[in-house]
């Protein structure tokens, strides 16, 4: 059986407690708001929501994108931002753009799955630390899947070293101390590909993010998201916008960060009681937590019988390779997401995680 | 100023009459439903609608394309048809996978704009008639901008001589005659891309399409569009799923296809009588008739002046050179849409048509 298929059938089990997946929790969705944005959608006698629209996506949405980054420090127009299909489309359009078959992409050592995968698709060679790079791609404000907050020298390296940079900030509003950075692309304007979404922080099903290319490159970005899908949903980008032009989604924000960063806590304790043997940073922010143990993992296929003892146990988890830029490395990996599980469910979780690990360990 | 900024100018004056831009006609939206569809999404607890989803996109939507299709003939499984961001998506998906730098597409002399622009960007050749090619690009059931129904001799012999095929069905629901046709797909079910959507007939701003690959791409193409934007908008799939399985979407069909019949019928007579120089094909379904004169056009920006002359006299249309494989053919050509607007709109659009046509040939 798959990876893929372990992964589907934990999820298909009710009885199975997920703390994989990334997903955001279900009571943060502001369902009146977005309701009564329906409504509003529904009454426009154009129905603009379920029409047609430009490729780069509305007006007043790329108007409200562009100001946040302005008051950030960077100098973007609304006629450099392009919305897109979740920040996984801004990354590639980026590629198409950045990556050709061979090209080097420097990575963090564990970094988020579909962007390993999409420079795998296209053929590059992923690079670590010193390595040489025609271009990085960079988790900033919150990386996944450490939830960590970035290093200060390793974000000045960055922009002296003049690499063009993929910079995806798809975590960067659940910083739990609500810290605001300066973007790297107020530092690196003519070679950041800025990577943006809601789908953390409102609604992923909505598939709604965008992307600022570097400023001589907006008008073939724009073709090339044309040729892609035409557009990105009116409907989701109408919902997004009045939420975001009519809502207080600071407040919206702080009321997720703290829920998340108590999970969060609730998650640590667990696994430092539980799982001693498995290590992992206590996160800044985001949704999850990466845990490494140094049980060396036998054969390539170690990450699947680990995910498939823990499912029968009645726990599920993303497996570490998923995350890994050279996976097989030798020892077992996971993520744990304390995102989308309720306090009781976390802890239930595991300490299904360590029966079933015992049940490994002994396997 | 380029042809894009002089549409867009033309979009944003209310005063001029919008014969270009292939849009549904509003009227036709099915508000209703879709409200009643929201409203049961937020009841949900768990709020699939704003959850993520798996890349291949919701179960009941894929087996609900799976069924019309074999319903026509094909032997089409649910786990085989992928959902995408409308037909466009699909196209670049299959393209992914048949198009590399260099490839020969066949197309049609006209075609759809976004498929040539996307074979233009991957750096394909395109092929027409019997000139050598690796794969084609087909609208089937009814093509773009023509409204022209399949000839029978020509699909039995895209059967015959084997070529990969991105077949393309946006449009094939909207055959004013009610046609249902046996898909292409059911006779070469190995190298067919099959490419559907309800864009044209239930709303493009939802972005609710889907694709067929040939059986053993599929998991492939499953990755491929993971990675693309990881799924299509959870919401729209939703609300198109729920319409399509509990509404009588072929009533609906019928609504759709006698309203563009009429306006059809409405502008073929207006253009017969106020634009006889112009020549175009009784259109047998879809949005559109394509519109060529004798005039030959002396340089290549005579698309735009013409559109420009056009929208200075308060009418604007879709230029031909955007639906050309071979641009700059010698003579005008122009695409006008009867789909969205109402019979009033048609007239005078094209009383002003001729004016602004007449001033064209004296300047």
């Amino acid at each position: 059986m798959s990876l893929d298929a372990i992964v589907r059938e934990g999820a298909a089990d009710s009885s199975v407690i997920m703390l994989g997946g990334g997903m955001p929790a279900t009571e943060l969705f502001p369902r009146g708001s977005l309701t009564r944005a329906f409504r509003a959608a529904m009454d426009d006698p154009t129905a603009a929501a379920l029409q047609y629209d430009w490729p780069e996506g509305r007006i007043g949405l790329r108007k409200w994108v562009a100001a946040r980054l302005r008051r950030r420090g960077a100098d973007v127009d609304h006629n450099a931002v392009i919305l897109t299909a979740g920040a996984q489309q801004g990354i590639t359009l980026a590629c198409q753009f950045l990556v050709r078959p061979g090209a080097r992409v420097r990575v963090s050592v564990e970094s988020y799955p579909a962007a390993l995968e999409l420079f795998r698709q296209r053929e590059a060679v992923l690079a670590l630390g010193k390595e040489p790079a025609d271009c990085a791609y960079v988790m900033d404000g919150i990386d996944n899947p450490h939830g960590s907050a970035p290093d200060p020298d390793a974000r000045a390296s960055l922009i002296r070293e003049g690499l063009p940079l993929i910079v995806d900030e798809a975590y960067a509003e659940l910083d739990f101390e609500s810290r605001i950075r300066r973007p790297l692309l107020a530092d690196a304007r003519d070679r950041v590909w800025h990577v943006g979404s809601v789908s953390k922080t409102l609604s992923p099903g909505l598939r709604t993010g965008w992307l600022v290319p570097p400023p001589d490159l907006v008008e073939r970005v724009r073709r090339a998201k044309f040729t892609s899908d035409l557009q990105s949903s009116t409907m989701s980008q109408l919902l997004v916008e009045r939420f975001l032009t009519t809502e207080d989604y600071d407040a919206h924000l702080v009321r997720a960060r703290d829920l998340y960063a108590r999970r969060a806590g609730v998650l640590s304790t667990a696994v430092r009681r539980h799982l001693p043997e498995w290590r992992f940073s206590e996160p800044a922010g985001g949704f999850a937590i990466f845990l490494k143990t140094d049980h060396v993992a036998e054969h390539p296929t170690a990450d699947e019988e680990w995910l498939r003892t823990a499912t029968g146990h009645g726990v599920a988890f993303d497996p570490g390779a998923l995350f890994q830029a050279r996976p097989g490395s030798g020892t077992l990996a996971m993520r744990l997401c304390f995102s989308a599980a309720d306090d009781e469910h976390l802890i239930a979780g595991v300490k299904r995680l360590r029966t079933a690990w015992r049940a490994h360990l002994e396997a």
